[in-house]
């Protein structure tokens, strides 16, 4: 047992290369340990066992700075830089996030979480580096599908002419979270089938010295490959092929399932929660589209599941030309429906949240400004979605909702967000995006709304105050509304606005007559939200506005309802304020 | 002569080939006709005169789709299309644009002044093809420079994936609007040494079908290439070299100055309005911090004049390692900004506004998560910044106020900017954008404004009303301000905020006391602004609030003061608004 020693990369040091082998056996073992009980990124984890041992090996992190793309495969080098416990000890499991952490360990470079930067910020440290005029290595470990993002790419490009250390290695697992898509995959197959010889080869095409090797398990071979780029006096991309999943042969043999996911019974692979299925509106209604309008098509970004397209149901929809997965190329996905919506398709792209951010150029200048009419779904928005601060996405209405010719719609229940999906790809007059809060509910009630007029919906009609909820958020204010009459007799009233890239100013102007209180509740960011809009809107009236919503910092490891009720957001919170007021 | 018979395309095609020189050299006369007189940017269509001639020669827009990338070589196209009038007749050049318009004519697909969409649009074009079973050729027409762009990159490859037919011309000058960076400039510079034979083509490793043509102005070869690749079955790179300023020998020598520009005698290139020179409070300020802090180092993206960084004055810094020019690569800019910050460098990393669009999710994830202490310089927000819909930039403050641990400065004046760059450059607590607005002068007042205590600044402290003025707007509040007491005799109060990604919310709440008002105006979009976070402030209290910004729209081709007092910000509206009120 050498792990149990290791307790920060000194420690790997004192090892023969020999001995390696059997630490990253070990490393694996731990790292298998916790995600079969507490669940996580496992095929990119099991991947880079071996070359996270020969890496703390060869390199003397800190002083020499690993970069981790998406840093979903940083858990082996969490294990040995002292915080394997978190991965042995079940106690300690949540002493440490899933991303690298400089707040954790002084061997994390960065937060980070989303794909396609390492190389980057990598460019950076070394350019921090030679201003200073030091000489450590920087070293960025990016996956084959972060590769086609722009970000990358820019900075693969610029790494060709860049002319000190720089060490990319590229672990190539022949797999993206889905397969892989763009032609760049068809020329990394090649090099991996010829020992990394190409016609063209997509590195040295971008300026940059190359090095492959097939064996990216193989701790004897990547400690002579990383022992011969160390202190390089120029950028080397390291290629090398590994295994995704490596150690668990079901892993490694379903990649997209076991790219993340819950606890697992280690022996088969069985989940230990099994997934008890349910109803994906969002599915259902690209269904509908896809089945009745054969000019319409689905995009995604490399995350298909989030549309509901997981293997086995997507392959019918591709063969006929109508769902595509354009890799992690949000900004190219965006642009592309536009243009499908200027030549006669009926476009949908949809894709998490935080993923939209890298696409409000394109939103803006390459959809709206031509007026284009695609439809964009904007997945898990708001504090329902997910809660770590690599992750967060608070702010889609800041993003989105100021931008002209948009229509940015808000449902409060599946009901409406059907209702609204069938209205944004039947119609040609504008780019509609729905954001898609990930607590959106049956609410039993049909929804025939025709959403080319835009208004808010009067939920209930009361008197003296009013609560304007923003999607997901309207079975709250229902409730507290309710409270409201318990509490003082008075029957509030209840909106929800349906749409968030305007306001309805007539019903707002008519609230005039017989309210003094207006509470906006919302789920994203306070600042440059939504009930801002409201707010001014009766800035020179004696209606009183009281806007809610999250503060603004990178919020992390929360519970939705707590953070909203530590804002103002809850419902008897609401009833109380409410009700003092009146 | 020919050209006086050229209407449309299809008069084109009656000429006989051997006709075709001729009338490229006509279109070429004509645009140096506009371009000599009104300005523009000359380099890029100049070099494009002959491929445009044998593109509408060959294919048959507008069935066939033609894209040009930024569209700032769409003049001959123009020129082709119906609209040569505006080239020839002094009294019809503000009859079109400078960029592709669809509402100009059936032959431009897109609105565009970004560079780097041309391939995802076409794709999606290519696409809306494909679902409705139709055929015509999709083309793209880009420039060498705008291939370093990650929109370009995600096309690029996935166009490598694409199966049908769309034809991407590459319009290789050599030249980026300044010099080209980044290593794949090697590769195309070895595919035009060698006939469009190298070892690693950039084009082919993404897995794109290629073909090179030398000589981009013999319109025999480009009429054979373009009928050659006309309704070819699967995408391919046609990459063509040509001459940027081709037929004006001094534009053709220096290419960077005649990217674009005023009139100028064509006898010479000697300009009409000689440049009278001027300081440059941006410029300065760099100057400063590179010579007095070798640490420091300035990062652009292709826009080194933009920081005032012009040919004959950046080489010594390039050579020192304190200035780079990371090509049309904004994402890369700003993550290599933050990587530096994080490794003991001081960076500042500036471009224009629109191109800063580009960046949401760097600015966001990769450099504010972090809490990177970088220096971003946001140049020509606002309405007096580019006045065309493609350039536009009336959000960003929207786009930036609201992202957590960015500082946002909104100078009033050079003195404010320059003691504000140099808080921001000696810090090393946080990330600090700065809002330089085009219109900032010398306000004659020295700042030593401690800025690391984010505090609002009473202008002037009166009673009653207060107006607070984003940015550049001060002096017109000043003035507003005199004119109350004129019209009121009360001296009101008015106030700089200095930061617009919060309030001070101290001097917010002693308004309180004496105040019944408060006005805000910004040169930026209302919806989503600095003022609604105020109205927002007040909503509970008695104060008035009144915003005013600029409504949401895609506004073209307007004089800022125009703009702005049609949304009640001028001297003489906002004082009888205060005063009326008073």
């Amino acid at each position: 047992m050498y792990l149990e020693n290791i307790n920060s990369p000194a420690d790997i040091k004192k090892l023969e290369i020999s001995q390696l082998r059997t630490l990253a056996d070990e490393t694996r073992d731990a790292l298998i340990n916790k995600i079969s009980k507490a669940g996580g990124h496992q095929g990119p984890n099991l991947g880079v066992v071996e070359m996270t041992v020969a890496l703390h090996y060869v390199f003397d992190s800190p002083k020499d700075k690993i970069v981790f793309d998406v840093s979903h495969q940083c858990y082996p080098h969490k294990i040995l830089t002292g915080r394997k416990e978190a991965f042995l000890d079940e106690a300690h499991f949540h002493d440490i996030t899933g991303y690298t952490n400089p707040n954790e360990s002084e061997h994390d470079m960065f937060i980070v979480g989303h794909t396609s930067t390492s190389v980057s910020l990598a460019l950076g440290l070394a350019k921090g580096r030679d201003l200073n005029g030091r000489k450590e290595n920087i070293i960025a470990l990016i996956g084959d599908g972060s590769l086609s993002g722009g970000e990358a790419l820019e900075a693969l490009d610029y790494a060709g002419e860049y002319d000190k250390n720089l060490i990319i290695i590229v672990n190539d697992n022949d797999q993206s979270i889905a397969e892989n898509h763009g032609g760049m995959y068809k020329t990394l197959k090649k090099l991996r089938e010829n020992g990394g010889k190409a016609e063209d080869n997509i590195f040295k095409a971008m300026g940059l010295d190359y090095c492959y090797l097939d064996d990216g398990h193989d701790t004897d071979k990547l400690v002579a490959l990383f022992k011969e780029a160390k202190d390089i006096d120029h950028p080397i991309v390291l290629h090398i092929h590994t295994i995704k999943g490596k150690g668990l042969p079901y892993a490694e043999e379903n990649r997209e399932a076991w790219h993340a996911g819950g606890p697992f019974h280690v022996e088969d692979g069985s989940p230990v929660y099994p997934f008890e299925g349910g109803e994906n509106v969002v599915f259902n209604c690209l269904k509908e589209l896809l089945d009745n309008n054969s000019n319409a098509i689905a995009l995604n970004a490399a995350t298909p599941m989030g549309l509901g397209f997981v293997q086995g149901v997507r392959e019918e929809y591709v063969k006929r030309g109508q769902f595509i997965d354009v890799g992690i190329a949000e900004e190219n996905a965006v642009a592309m429906a536009g243009g499908i919506a200027r030549n006669g398709g009926t476009a949908v792209f949809g894709t998490f949240a935080p993923f939209f951010q890298r696409t409000y150029d394109q939103m803006s200048h390459d959809v709206c400004l031509n007026d284009s009419p695609a439809t964009f779904l904007i997945l898990s928005p708001g504090a329902y979605g997910m809660n770590s601060n690599t992750h967060i996405a608070l702010c889609d209405i800041q993003m989105f909702a100021h931008i002209p010719n948009l229509i940015y719609l808000a449902p409060a229940s599946n009901e409406e967000f059907t209702q609204m999906f069938r209205f944004a790809t039947s119609q040609k007059e504008h780019p509609v995006a729905i954001r898609v809060a990930p607590n959106l509910a049956d609410s039993g009630k049909a929804d025939d709304t025709d959403y080319s007029v835009l208004k808010n919906k009067v939920e209930r009609r009361g008197t003296k105050a009013a609560i304007i909820a923003v999607g997901g958020l309207l079975p709250m204010a229902l409730e507290a509304a309710d409270k409201v009459k318990e509490m003082t007799g008075t029957d509030i009233t209840v909106i929800d606005p349906h749409f968030v890239s305007g306001l309805d100013e007539e019903l707002l102007e008519s609230l005039k007559a017989d309210h003094s209180l207006i509470v906006t509740i919302e789920d994203g960011e306070l600042m440059g939200g939504y009930g801002q809009n409201v707010a001014a809107f009766y800035g020179d009236s004696e209606m009183k506005v009281h806007c809610h919503g999250i503060s603004k910092a990178f919020h992390t490891e929360f519970k939705p309802e707590e953070l909203l009720a530590e804002h103002g957001i809850s419902v008897s919170a609401l009833a109380e304020e409410i009700a003092k007021a009146l």
